[in-house]
């Protein structure tokens, strides 16, 4: 792809006017989602470039999150929209299924088997529901030591069908999860 | 901004028509980039929604990245384009700075010298040039034991004032570090 990337990128900057954005997000806000390639953070929310920092890795985890997050607050920014997304992969196996996979094609090779293990928890989701994804992500973001205090942390599904978000995990306490407890 | 997402998102919605497309990536590619506000990881290069999975963290390094790669491979993804951009705030302190900054200002509570210690390395690049930091992380994936041998790892450094990428590390071995090495 080198070559077609190259062309692309003389027509991008050909056209680039946005050299005089500053180094913090304009916004203050910090989009966490998945890496799927059919999510645009920005789009998803009418964001612009320069606003937010985007953070993306499988399944829009937390987890391996912080390190980025810790960073990014040292530049401002003071709330986090967690997105999850329909039709996601992390929903189809589980850590474990994973580990295995790859250990038994690896024929158990220890260099492969050690860096499995040093994983350990591959933020898969299967079994558990959009909605409780994105509340325990939040839940974790919330609690955190390194998560400044007053950060607003909110929950979101994508659906990558309709273009739609709904929010799962309002700012002033509701969540979908707990309605459900509700019930 | 919650109101705001809602507003921006219904707009998003009604003009959606990519409902269509499908998991996998369609270009297998990988676009691993940092999470500043200023970086459009597709546009730089031409993608298009749908085309390459992203994975955006502090420094776009490939460090805490794993995870997230070897989950996308397994959606058929055969190649990675490794993104670091100019005035990256990665680079303006070292590990060993912001653990300090951070238990400092949190008068040593054990609980945050405790996460901070968890982190361990911040990956931040204060003191490297840019062209090495890119060329250690292509260097990682490239002889990482879970990141499939086939993989087209290149290098690239994107500057945030003129939107140009320049590619440092070229699938057939080329590097600029190489050639420094040379001279």
């Amino acid at each position: 792809m080198t070559s077609t990337f190259l062309l692309n990128n003389a027509k991008y900057a050909a056209n680039f006017d946005q050299g005089a954005l500053a180094l913090p997000p304009s916004k203050g806000a910090i989009v966490l989602c998945c890496m799927d390639a059919r999510v645009d953070p920005l789009g998803i929310f009418g964001l612009d470039i320069g606003e937010a920092h985007v953070i993306r890795n499988a399944g829009g985890r937390a987890i391996d999150a912080i390190r980025s997050i810790v960073i990014s607050q040292g530049f401002g920014t003071s709330e986090i929209a967690v997105v999850h997304h329909t039709d996601c992969g992390g929903f189809t196996f589980t850590s474990d299924e994973i580990s295995h996979k790859i250990k038994h094609g690896a024929h158990d090779e220890p260099a492969v088997v050690h860096a499995v293990d040093s994983i350990g928890d591959w933020g898969t989701q299967k079994g558990v529901s959009l909605e409780n994804s994105v509340a325990v992500d939040v839940e974790l973001l919330r609690n955190h030591p390194l998560v400044l205090k007053n950060t607003k942390v909110t929950g979101w599904v994508y659906d990558v069908r309709t273009g739609r978000v709904a929010q799962t995990v309002r700012d002033d306490g509701y969540s979908h999860l707990n309605e459900d407890a509700h019930l």
